[in-house]
């Protein structure tokens, strides 16, 4: 047996398109068209450089800090990590990995399935329904006593589809005995947040991100929310694995956006004004979608197959995202851009599918 | 069953002190005195804050290029990541998990325990020579199919001892069929790279910092280089499970110290000069220690006690590490500092000893 026999097996995973070209109109990683805060550029101007011969905090305080007074929970409320990836990677290493089975869609973000498999962590995909909601139901059978946990995306993704809170709370209440996590990435696109319920339910984690909504993507940058108890544990586990993650750059420039709010809604509504007219001219050119409350749009043509249209725009400079997968092969993920942006995208198809 | 029993147990890691007195002298964590090329603060003062909108280049293109031009390798011989305890993580996860025991010595750098655990590992330590020296003949008994793999540091930590290219080899050489890794963290410090071998053997893997010699432990960037296979096989498991995790800052950021070897030089000698000054002051203080040929120098004293001394340095405002560990409990791992700093720990050291 050569080392070769014992390397770890995966399915090589190709990380969606970072193309380089400077002509193109890229819509296919949810980044936001818009730069961070300009708050952002002036900490990098003023930042010590010397100061980076030293570990950052591992802690993150000053970040954790400017998280808690934008989200009005405490400091020891929150957790942060290398983006909402890290952070969740570790929930499922603190949470998920005492037995029973884990429960998420069948469609959502693809990383779930790769952390279960992972931790080796049983796992069921839950069928979302016809029109593509969450069936809240379905993830209150059963007592949550024997179950690993719950993980979901609200706004989910590809789907851009939102459930009330009033759903996503009967999930909570009826799991008292898993730890519930609610991934946030796409909040403040649309939605009431379910971090106004993390003092009344002790087994619920929300997470976020700053690589959507905080335009971040670059700085990676990710943080939970949760009991002091749930947060402490998460602690306990990172510092155990591996202390200093986040590095000082991170710490700072997050701070940096925190501080500029009014920029961040202005950015937003932005993005989100766009994401409504854009919802008209893909109902004006023939496309169905779910009604979505993302920075994205899950869109797929009443006649032309979803892989056609990819290569088109494509050939064009447009890059948007298609996956593989019986229900959502024709559909694309298109990312909401600048409006300049999208009515080239709308101006293409036009020319395509008139 | 509730959440909390199906929480993962750990022992909760302290991460090194890292308090924020100002008027201390803080020689616990191996950090470097200096501060990272002026180059480096260049860079931050120059970087686009716009692109953080886009997520990084999960392969860090850019980043690999200059480490492979810097230790003459190609570039797709060089996976780096988030400081070398990401990488090291992701190194045991890749190689380490088909079977077998993992073989390290009883005393070095803590974490390798740790991910072995995380990855549910079998391993075994084996002890440090009475020289505090790895015997190399300890890890070429037995088949190499057999075994996990091997990893070692050189130089050691805590010992700070370095051990030959030849030894080195003949434990590459002596284990075929297992992937050996040798942890460079301090190798800038003295001793010859075993980089040199990387062509030769196809299951050598060498780890490099950016935290000590480069002066950017607040960055977090930490590298391999092997042959193409192998690191090919780190990528493949990487991109499967986060694909993007160094930032843009840490990329642009490590490109910059590395493009400026002769200040790199001109500081690296100056903490071996520091380090050798050390040597004669500790000596005549009536310590004894390993020859270090790292940044830290592993000293126990001859009558009084390590705990004793650690903490009347402390009431000195000097913060060096101490273990426990029946081997190593009077030892105090002493970070060289710049010459002043030394100096102080020297005089408190007098006024205490003497």
């Amino acid at each position: 047996m050569s080392w070769k026999d014992k390397v770890r097996k995966v399915d090589p995973y190709v990380p969606g398109e970072q193309p380089k070209m400077t002509n193109m109109i890229k819509l296919n990683t949810n980044e936001n068209p818009y730069p961070p805060s300009p708050l952002v550029e002036d900490q990098l101007r003023i930042m010590d450089a010397g100061q980076m011969r030293l570990y950052p905090d591992a802690e993150a305080t000053e970040l954790n800090a400017a998280i808690a007074a934008v989200c009005q929970v405490d400091i020891d409320q929150v957790f942060s990590g290398v983006g909402s990836d890290d952070v969740i990677d570790q929930i499922f290493l603190t949470f998920f990995t005492g037995g029973g089975k884990l429960y998420f869609p069948d469609i959502t973000y693809s990383f779930y399935r790769v952390w279960a498999q992972l931790y080796r962590i049983d796992y069921e995909e839950i069928p979302l329904a016809e029109d593509w909601h969450i069936r809240s139901e379905d993830y209150i059978k059963g007592d949550s006593a024997q179950k690993a946990g719950i993980i979901f995306a609200n706004p989910n993704a590809p789907t851009g589809l939102y459930e009330n809170l009033s759903e996503v709370e009967s999930i909570i209440a009826g799991n008292p005995d898993c730890v519930v996590v609610v991934d946030e990435a796409y909040i403040d696109y649309g939605g009431e947040s379910a971090v106004s319920l993390i003092n009344k339910y002790d087994n619920l984690i929300v997470v976020r991100t700053f690589s959507k909504s905080r335009a971040m993507a670059g700085m990676r940058i990710g943080f939970a929310m949760g009991n002091r108890e749930l947060i402490k544990c998460l602690k306990d586990v990172k510092y155990s694995i591996n202390s200093y993650t986040m590095n000082t750059t991170a710490i700072k420039l997050g701070v940096a956006s925190r501080r500029d709010d009014e920029y961040f809604r202005k950015m937003t509504d932005r993005v989100i004004k766009t994401r409504e007219r854009s919802k008209q001219q893909l109902t004006e050119l023939g496309f169905e979608f779910p009604d979505s409350c993302a920075n994205f749009i899950f869109a797929k043509h009443k006649k032309v197959a979803g892989k056609e249209l990819f290569e088109y725009l494509r050939s064009q400079n447009i890059f948007v995202r298609r996956f593989e997968g019986d229900r959502i092969k024709d559909h694309l993920r298109i990312t909401i851009g600048t409006d300049e942006q999208m009515d080239k995208v709308f101006d293409a198809l036009r020319v395509y599918l008139w």
